[in-house]
């Protein structure tokens, strides 16, 4: 499946999440991330996820689609992961 | 289309970016927004944050989907748009 994923974090937890997330998906922007995934390994990524985010103030939304085909992306302004893909 | 929008915008210019994106489109987490727009309104919108934002620093990522259905939103922890339903 192909996920996007955005999270809202309070600061104290955010560090965690940022790593996790990083470890399934790629970064594409302050707290988004998208990329390939089974559904085992989403599940994988959520389990824990709850383990770090305190759910009555924390968020993360999940949005996915069977084929990456079935999503366009369009970038406005920076491409702020450019970076990333360097490492 | 169906649209998902997110965007990391300076705190100088994103007072004006929220209130141009909620014209458009439904507010669902920080600074992520999704919503049926035809092409035309999602390109009037675009030039309309062209003009809001700085591209050096700035950055607004659009997915778009021709069906909603292909999309599937799972959220974790807090829906943080219920209040903005309200109104």
């Amino acid at each position: 499946m192909y996920i996007i994923l955005v999270y809202d974090i309070d600061q104290k937890r955010v560090g965690k999440m940022l790593k996790l997330c990083r470890r399934y998906l790629n970064w594409i922007q302050n707290s988004v991330f998208e990329g390939e995934l089974t559904e085992v390994k989403l599940k994988e990524l959520l389990l824990k996820a709850k383990e770090i985010i305190d759910p009555s103030y924390d968020s993360i939304i999940i949005f996915s689609s069977r084929q990456e085909k079935w999503l366009d992306k369009q970038v406005v302004g920076l491409e702020k992961n450019n970076l990333d893909n360097m490492f």
